[in-house]
């Protein structure tokens, strides 16, 4: 029982030996994360197309039941840039921004998202996420990073433009180009320029300036405050609201509310495979994250209870007025060089950002939406890294293919096109590439036991014997291939009287390939031709034994190529004789 | 040139060495396959939903055209039980029966179908079918042998009965019971038993009153022939169409007309993802036929150019008054025992299926649907092998899974979803079994270079040096489960400070694995654990070697294991030294 509550509530494992020291260190990493938070939140429920409330209030209790559950001690949850892109995608599709609908649905989102990923939590199917291969995630990051900066656009121009592909994006800018507002345009460019300036410039300088590598650090993070207050006060105090400059507005001063998703079957219907999506990439994102920071410790996560994790946090989401969250990279990056030692840190930054809710909420009415769209820009810019390209391209052609396909769908067919058909694209290079197996003709190295595919080696044949090595599992999709080849083999070379399979590099025969073996042996057999196997691995010999081709087999199965080769080559000098 | 023609039109490798012993031995069996079809094909186009002719219309064409492009020296071409079936299906959401639609969109489905067997046949790109595992195919002819059958008893039972799946048909059946015609039914089971007999008791009879094997086959062949003759002598002789026995009624007088398929876009849009699995389908049970009978003569086929041979059959029957056709394994079985020896035996049997056509069709008028029915019933039950259900559970959970889910679909859904749900169960449970790859910790058999799994052999190990061997290539599905696997295993084992990943079955290393093993390689160098590669192959190293993996790599690659083990164990004896 304590074990089973331990597994689920790994709370109960650190929250034991809590002390002193974590306590201070977790304090710091908290403030600094909170900091970064307020501006960050709003900026992403914008994105999403909530109010930006939304994005403060998924921060709030889904940190606190991650933490509950949660197997990272450095993670920090809320709303991140992709999540947030893809929950626009969705929602899109069923309301229309700004109406009671949309927020409504976007709290369905969470709670479906929630519910999928703590349900594959408890049936341990979290192997799933793993049908992401690495370039499609990269690729699909990448385009999102592309997209959502192109949907920013638009704030820094002062013009309205709605899409969700980037020919979408770019057309609907271009085309409401004349209701341009040159204050809303200076106010933006300044900005995001200010923001490039403190990501790339600042850092450098502070630390020429004999500034403390902790104190370089936390200007560097304050930045978007800085950005935020500057040009709220500008507003303010210049009434730009006159001039046509969209702001926040008035964002109620409150802890989160209670709310309630929607259960109508249309509404769970409609949105159903989008949440699915969404979870999977979101829980993809926050493992990757989890896992490179526990290494650093030398800790572990369990992604089955990660899954637990991130579908409490989703579900409180849906009761508590937020939308879709999963593990962020940059929060969480920066909670743990902060020094964050537990999730109490988490629980801390939840504190803060409460805080923020009831307080300062009042302080943002005349924040720029191009403020806000200037920290998005310049945040996800840094997700954009086509050299993913190169470095496919030299490795692999198919998963070049992979990445540029997922790459190319996801900005002129939008998000969930672009990652289904990657993970689609991919599975089919996979099928591919197995279907054609590589198999060598291999002969014996003189005086060894050693046997080597014969066009790259010298090495010992006998026309009467044919040695094949198969270098893939035995499956439906590779199996008529087999067939064909040995086929074609033995009627090319028609002295052929032994057909040794070396099976050392196959570690599954399925029943279709089985299959195929009995018809290769049985038309061996017509022929006069032996059918031999050598080297078969334990687990693939347990199974072929539960079926009729080992006692039908018109040959041997030899334990090593060696004792084939002996038995087979001397078999043809005894009939010699 | 010629060798591209050769290649295109096989026609010209064995119509230079025709002489007349081939030509005797082609004509006998096109007599014996033509008496054999015409109630066959008429039966067939029953069970499409179109009139009779189209059957035999799609025998003459096709088999021409796959005559002079087809590789197979005996395959026999033209409507075959699952492809009506499937024709059925497909043309019945878009058509009525019996209106002039209905035959158009048939010739459009066999278009279609032609189409893209002729184009995948010109891309070379055969292996596609190789997506049907033979589990999925087994389960799905099972099935649909069941749903021809269940489609058949209304004709025996004289009564209306539509539907596309076992519950409808079977619901459908029963609530017209009231109608049922009694004259019908007495026909229908006299046939259908008279059939059986024929099949199963009456070639033993005749072989014990001594005749001939030819005549004993003869007899067989032709016993559909005479239920046909004696029932419409029947039906015509006592009047009984006046008491409600449906017949076949007036069939046109003429050779294969001209027709053109619809080119109208939306027919095109419904009838295309149909065609396309039907194509397949087609093809699959096509090329089985021809292999098997190939290689009982130690004869090749080409499966790209059968699906040139395929298409161009499919393309003849569409502008023919036809309908989607494929190689059949009855039809061509019986061609190839009867001695046909080149494809010429098809033209003969196109010959003596237009002089049917033309003469004999006025004699069909009161032939029974009831009698149709029953052959139908007889030859598809052959179909219906439900031991692939006990064979796949003993030899593997995974496919007797595939097996079943794909015979209750088909049964409960119809024939399009459960072929498709089929294809897609087999993929999924082929990626699920790579997801979690059999991984052993290996140590060294004392005095010897074996290694073998310490949990199945008593083997000389070191705490600090951790040896596993990967049996499954690594790719996307299960880069994650290695990065996880190796985690955990290090941070249990305290002592480790080498790990060696002994890659002798592993064929391939996708990027998403590349990228996981530099994961690896940069946690285990955070925690000062060394890594190391053993045995890999020269194509995966070929690709490594083109990565940052290898000149990142904290440790070493070993040529052989048993060069790692001595490596890493004496660095120990050194430094304990």
């Amino acid at each position: 029982m304590t074990q089973l509550l331990r597994r689920y509530l790994p709370v109960l494992d650190w929250g034991y030996s809590y002390d002193r020291s974590a306590l201070s260190n977790d304090m710091i990493a908290a403030l600094i994360v909170t900091i970064m938070l307020i501006p960050q939140s709003l900026a992403y429920a914008l994105l999403a197309g909530l109010p930006p409330e939304a994005g403060i209030y998924a921060s709030i209790v889904p940190i606190l039941l991650y933490a509950l559950f949660g197997t990272s001690r450095a993670l920090a949850v809320g709303p991140v840039a992709v999540v947030s892109l893809l929950t626009a995608s969705a929602v899109g599709q069923v309301a229309e921004q700004g109406t009671a609908g949309y927020a409504v649905a976007a709290l369905t989102l969470a709670f479906l998202s929630g519910g999928f990923l703590f349900l594959l939590g408890l049936l341990r199917l979290g192997f799933l996420a793993n049908f992401l291969s690495h370039p499609v995630i990269a690729g699909f990051i990448t385009a999102s990073g592309i997209l959502i900066a192109a949907s920013q656009i638009k704030h820094i121009l002062g013009v309205p433009a709605q899409g969700h592909t980037l020919p979408e994006l770019l057309v609907a800018t271009v085309s409401h180009l004349n209701e341009l507002n040159w204050i809303t345009l200076v106010i933006g460019t300044t900005a995001t320029a200010f923001l490039f300036w403190v990501r790339k410039g600042l850092k450098l300088m502070l630390s020429r300036l004999g500034a403390s590598a902790f104190v370089a650090e936390l200007a560097t993070k304050a930045g978007p405050v800085v950005a935020v207050i500057g040009t709220t006060v500008a507003v303010w105090a210049l009434n730009l609201t006159d001039e046509g400059v969209k702001v926040v507005g008035a964002v109620p001063q409150s802890l989160p509310p209670l709310t309630m998703p929607s259960f109508s079957p249309d509404l769970i219907q409609a949105l159903l495979v989008p949440a699915i999506l969404l979870s999977i990439i979101g829980f993809v994102e926050s493992v990757s994250v989890a896992q490179t920071l526990a290494a650093k410790k030398r800790q572990r996560i369990d992604p089955d209870q990660e899954l637990i994790g991130l579908g409490a946090a989703n579900l409180g989401a849906a009761f508590t007025g937020g939308y879709p969250v999963t593990g962020g990279f940059s929060r969480s990056v920066v909670n743990f060089d902060a020094g964050a030692e537990t999730p109490a840190a988490g629980a801390f930054t939840a504190i803060g950002l409460a805080i923020a809710a009831t307080a300062l909420t009042p302080l943002v009415h005349y924040l720029p939406k191009a403020t806000l769209a200037a920290t998005i820009i310049v945040a996800v810019l840094s997700l954009v890294d086509l050299s993913i390209l190169k470095k496919t391209w030299s490795y692999s052609r198919a998963d070049f293919v992979a990445v540029t396909a997922t790459i190319v769908l996801t900005l002129s067919l939008g998000v969930e096109v672009g990652v289904a058909s990657g993970v689609i694209i991919s599975v089919l290079l996979h099928l591919y590439k197995t279907s054609k197996p590589h198999v060598a003709e291999v002969g014996r190295v003189s005086g060894s036991e050693h046997f080597r595919n014969i066009l790259r080696h010298k090495v010992e044949t006998d026309p009467r014997v044919l040695s094949l090595r198969i270098d893939e599992s035995l499956y439906f999709v590779n199996a008529r291939f087999l067939e064909d080849l040995i086929q074609s083999r033995v009627t090319e070379g028609c002295n052929i009287a032994h057909v040794v399979l070396m099976f050392s590099a196959v570690n599954e025969v399925d029943y279709s390939a089985l299959e195929s073996l009995e018809a290769v042996n049985a038309r061996l057999k017509d022929m006069g031709v032996g059918l031999h196997f050598s080297e078969v691995k334990g687990p693939v010999m347990d199974r072929l034994s539960r079926s009729h081709l080992i006692e039908d087999l018109n040959g041997q199965v030899f334990l090593s190529q060696n004792e084939a080769w002996i038995t087979l080559t001397e078999h043809r000098c005894a009939a010699a004789e």
